[in-house]
């Protein structure tokens, strides 16, 4: 095994061992069951004293991240699922019904690479990351006088449960945006959910039971994915290319496996960033029509187009009740004022608020008042082409840093809008590998598998937040992770 | 009678049946004054349990389609017109999955009290139907000033995501509460929701699955009995007396039906506002801890009393991780807040985070940070004692104007806390039948029907908000009341 070392560096060389092999098995690329080296052996390789190869073994082994056999060996250990649990009394002596839980809570992966990347303790580390765009720009100041305007001009209502479906000025509001858009619907038709994610369990709830089959574009968003495990669903990859869902492979998966929901990001797709093409979105609509199965549009950044002419959301090619759609002011303006909504016809809408009902009662009107008022005086609208002219120096910083930095064999299609960049890198190289090189360079990104439903695709691919950070940020962290590349490619 | 059912289907066994029957009502081909066949002959026919039979039932009378005579059996009534369905174009022409769904749409029973109030046209109607406390007492400038405060103070972190599990000071000051009732929970057990209702839904979701039984009072709240229905678990009722819950039955019940949940409101219950004794609260996690069944304590106003002394939370009897509590600041403060929270050791607790994290990403930290300062400085604590001054003098109010107003035969026990008093008609009085000519009066309460998971029960009760009013209001509309008794007595 080789373990780059630093003797220069001030972290001892026990300590750099320890967080390489501790990287290693978080990010997977040691998997559990693995033998290490024996520490004689190590001690050799690397030319250094073997207690040094010990201490960083029994610091693993105290984290219960690997354990030793005597006479056989140290293994690796499945990472620990679990956060420290806080707990006063040891696990034996929860109830038998919280020990069959303990079993099977999931592991979150997003989130892990930037845990990875403060865990390697770089002083100045750069995110590619987040899911979302970048809170700093949204201008709070403005927000707070919205809010306290609303305040004063509706005192105790906006307070108040207000109406089921969400507060009908910000319905209308969202209608006019959506028309501007060419997608006509009535604010009679929109539900008002806080964030996409509530709308998308919603939908799903409805729509499907336990076992039943859902397909999403392989890959996809990688949260709408544990959602529907969590519920039982059995989740079915669509493959994609460059223009977005593969629709000429759908009819086959239809006919395979009955599904119940089509979920779908027609725009700036995450993590891919591509855009479904205008003939297969029409195609995408008569196949959902002919073999009766509803489409869940997630536009989470439609409305984030730098370039190029936008194609019509699949709820306007609708023919009637077919698409249910959803969006969301979280991912452009600020995550934290938990804003969506859900666009339906028919009598799946009174579904979903009856269903909506019994989950939350109701979401909270005093953001609902103030993001109208917001949205009303236009203020959204500038702040929106604002996002687009700096998002899109963002994107350019990062295509011009790639091409210069990252080795030849890297692939990328620019994105035209959203937030995310999709890179391949060069053949055979792993990004859950390299994930942990990556960021004791300072750098992280979210690793393609994590956004694969099922199988162990997308090992080469990477997913890039181009809109988190500064454009000279940008340059620097694609920088590093150029470095990383290289380091990897010498020890491959 | 022949009913097809597909056990395949997501609808739940109890809705096939009871749609299947209210289409035959509907259409007429089960006509007016056609006895329905006996729940235990219906159930063994259809090689189902009884309870899912009772439950079809108990939904059409629910919905006025059917009635049922005690010994004498359940008969169609004529078919009442349905609220206009809200499309654009006739039922044929959506998809078919969509019409499948309209047949399984549920009525909400809550808030139909005062839309017929509404449609009664009284030139100044009162409402004692309502499930929350009095809005406008809430002194919302304060707290306009508060969260101008926050904003200014904490700038764009404010309206950012914010940490999973809740903001964390916000937390601190929910266990410092806590412990200051007796209950003592560590921040870190503390998991923020959007309100009681969400936090219900989220243990219901990670404990349960579909045809799992729950045990809750009967009666009991209505919107999480309609929520329990909905997720297609079994609801099976636990009898009530006027000390609460019948925990002597409870341990016959736990062998019968192997619940997966016990839901239990043990402070002035919604709707009897009884209160459980201290010997049975013992009683009932013993027997929850032998028969490996978690509780779900709701305590939504544990907090409002107004005379005797409190009985510990079941939470704080808990011997380890058998009870999840639950509890609210909208009932109490505003419901536009839409903050509560739950409070659970061991492993449940990291599921519960795990699962809200899908269902919805995160809770708005606005709000949170803003409650938080109102807790901080006191005002919460301020406002609730001023609370529990105003609401027990118009308890006063109602129980003085009952025994003025009401004739002889209705009863009560007068609730020393919370928001409802459980009133009892004269014999033989049924309050779903009184309901609308109260309405003319000009006065509305929630029936009793409205509150029993399953069966016919409850005709004779309804519960009555005390809080909601002022007391002069309180005492017109209990006069109203009275009115509307003596006209039905001479019509009876």
């Amino acid at each position: 095994m080789r373990i780059p070392l630093d003797r220069q560096n001030s972290l001892p060389l026990y300590q750099q061992i320890e967080t390489y092999l501790r990287q290693g098995i978080l990010s997977g690329s040691l998997a559990p069951e693995t033998r290490l080296p024996a520490c004689r052996q190590l001690a050799r390789d690397l030319g250094v004293n073997r207690i040094t190869v010990e201490n960083a073994y029994s610091g693993l082994e105290a984290d219960g991240l690997v354990f030793s056999r005597v006479g056989s060996g140290t293994y690796v250990l499945p990472p620990n699922p679990l956060p420290p649990v806080q707990k006063s009394s040891p696990e034996a002596d929860w109830p038998l019904w919280q020990q069959s839980l303990q079993a099977h809570n999931i592991v979150a992966k997003s989130g892990l690479a930037d845990e990875m990347l403060k865990a390697a303790g770089h002083a100045h580390p750069i995110s590619f990351a987040s899911g979302i765009s970048d809170s700093r720009q949204f201008p709070a100041d403005d927000f707070r006088k919205v809010l306290q305007a609303v305040m004063r001009r509706d005192g105790i209502d906006a307070l108040d449960y207000g109406e089921r479906a969400g507060y009908r000025p910000l319905r209308e509001g969202i209608a006019h945006i959506l028309a501007s858009q060419g997608l006509q619907v009535p604010a009679e038709n929109i539900l008002i959910t806080a964030g996409s994610q509530p709308a998308i369990s919603l939908v799903a709830q409805v729509l499907l039971k336990p076992e039943d089959v859902i397909l999403v574009e392989s890959p996809t968003y990688n949260i709408a994915v544990d959602l529907f495990n969590r519920l039982g669903f059995i989740v079915v990859g669509i493959p994609m290319d460059g223009q977005g869902m593969q629709v000429e492979k759908l009819e086959k998966l239809l006919q395979q496996h009955h599904p119940k929901l089509i979920y779908t990001i027609p725009n700036f797709h995450n993590p891919t960033g591509t855009c479904l093409t205008g003939a297969r979105r029409r195609q995408l609509i008569i196949l959902a029509d002919r073999y009766n199965v509803p489409i869940l549009e997630d536009d989470f950044v439609g409305d984030l187009r730098y370039e190029g002419r936008a194609q019509p959301a699949l709820k306007s090619l609708d023919p009637g009740g077919q698409v249910i759609y959803v969006s969301t002011f979280s991912k452009m303006l600020m995550p934290g004022i938990r804003v969506g909504f859900l666009a339906a016809d028919g009598p799946v809408y009174d579904s979903l608020l009856g269903f909506k009902r019994l989950s939350d009662l109701a979401t909270s009107t005093l953001i609902q008042r103030a993001l109208e008022a917001y949205v009303t005086v236009g203020r959204y609208q500038a702040y929106l082409r604002r996002s687009i002219l700096l998002f899109r120096k963002r994107r350019d910083a990062m295509v011009s840093a790639i091409d210069r930095y990252l080795p030849a064999g890297t692939a990328y299609d620019p994105p035209q809008g959203g937030l995310f960049l999709w890179l391949r890198l060069p053949e055979a190289m792993s990004a859950d590998e390299l994930l942990p090189l990556a960021c004791e360079e300072g750098v992280s990104f979210a690793p393609g598998s994590h956004f694969f439903a099922g199988g162990s695709s997308g090992r080469e691919w990477m997913r890039l937040n181009f809109v988190s950070q500064p454009a000279e940020e940008i340059e620097v962290g694609i920088k590093r992770l150029g470095k990383a590349i290289r380091r990897m490619s010498v020890r491959q």
